[in-house]
């Protein structure tokens, strides 16, 4: 697995099948808890070969770099969470601004249920990639935020919410939220709801007008 | 500067002079902005020493290990940070514990303020610390979480706050006030005082009974 910072970016962004979709999806996790343990810099090919279970040969068809790799857990987990948000919005299009966020919380917490490792990597480890791919990453975390701000506004505008600085209190809410990865654990003894419940009793009730 | 994990952990921890304690608190902010940015493995020891702005015999005199520096900086924060919720706890004592609970996350954020990229660094890069320092570093932030926890009990005592799990309630809370380092800016535009008056809005309402 090279680390030249030249090489294409990611496991084989452009004609991939769903066989490798499929191997791909495997690695994922295994991959994103060995990382989190001992640091992008800190595991070794062969820490990560041993953590996903397949041969090195495999691992360096389908991963390529270690800039790859990382960047590649930034897209998956964000790509599921901005999904997953902008379905929220559309499924309560017209209920209360409340209600969305209320569904956002439960999503969000459901990513970090699924994805916790992953969540802990993208936290932690970016600024192992190269400028150009951190800003790519700057730029989609801004679009996620900017679907919370804009319930945010919507909710402020109908006077559920009060009138708060909206960049501020996203970037608090989604602090909270990105935070859990550190204590919360999916094996229990807390549900991926029960975390969403506590989520929503701190969280929405600051908001109200 | 080693890297032998047996070596003696953490900059000159016995027999510090006025002198030497003058030195280290000069290169905490540097070397913690130094290893936010490129980790504690990718900055080099020449990265450190062109950041601290000393020769390499002073850095490696005051400083030893990458790993001392690590816990040394993990040390100096949470020292801090624990000495301020003591003083809160102390000087409100007999007041409503909302009261308390205000002051907290104002020293908190005034914390932030101040040791932002040491908030940083002791939150993304303690893996890299050996085992039996990493256990340490456990005990000693759930000491900080225990002062909280009093708190949100003697609330829901009193009927101040509504009866949450406190361990799971005080987690989030520290989770949001600890992962403002990653969009604070201490340049500005917003003061500590704004920081924490949003964080008090967000999170002392959704405690109310």
């Amino acid at each position: 697995m090279a680390t030249d910072q030249d090489a294409e970016a990611g496991p084989r962004l452009n004609g991939r099948t769903a066989h490798s979709e499929r191997v791909l999806a495997s690695l994922l996790l295994p991959a994103a808890a060995m990382i989190r343990e001992k640091g992008i810099v800190g595991a070794s090919v062969e820490d990560l070969v041993n953590a996903v279970g397949v041969s090195k040969g495999t691992l360096y068809y389908h991963i390529r770099t270690k800039e790859g790799l990382l960047y590649w857990i930034h897209e998956s987990v964000t790509d599921e969470g901005y999904a997953r948000w902008e379905r929220a919005i559309e499924e309560t299009e017209g209920a209360p601004a409340t209600m969305t966020l209320e569904r956002m919380i439960e999503e969000h917490c459901a990513v970090i249920h699924e994805y916790r490792d992953c969540v802990a990597v993208i936290s932690e480890e970016m600024k192992y990639l190269p400028p150009d791919l951190q800003h790519e990453i700057r730029v989609r975390r801004a679009q996620y935020q900017g679907l919370l701000e804009s319930v945010l506004a919507r909710g402020m505008k109908s006077g559920e919410f009060a009138r708060l600085p909206q960049r501020l209190t996203a970037s608090m809410m989604i602090g909270t939220l990105n935070s859990m990865y550190r204590w919360y654990d999916p094996a229990g003894p807390q549900t991926p709801e029960e975390l969403a419940a506590m989520a929503k009793k701190l969280l929405l009730r600051g908001l109200r007008g």
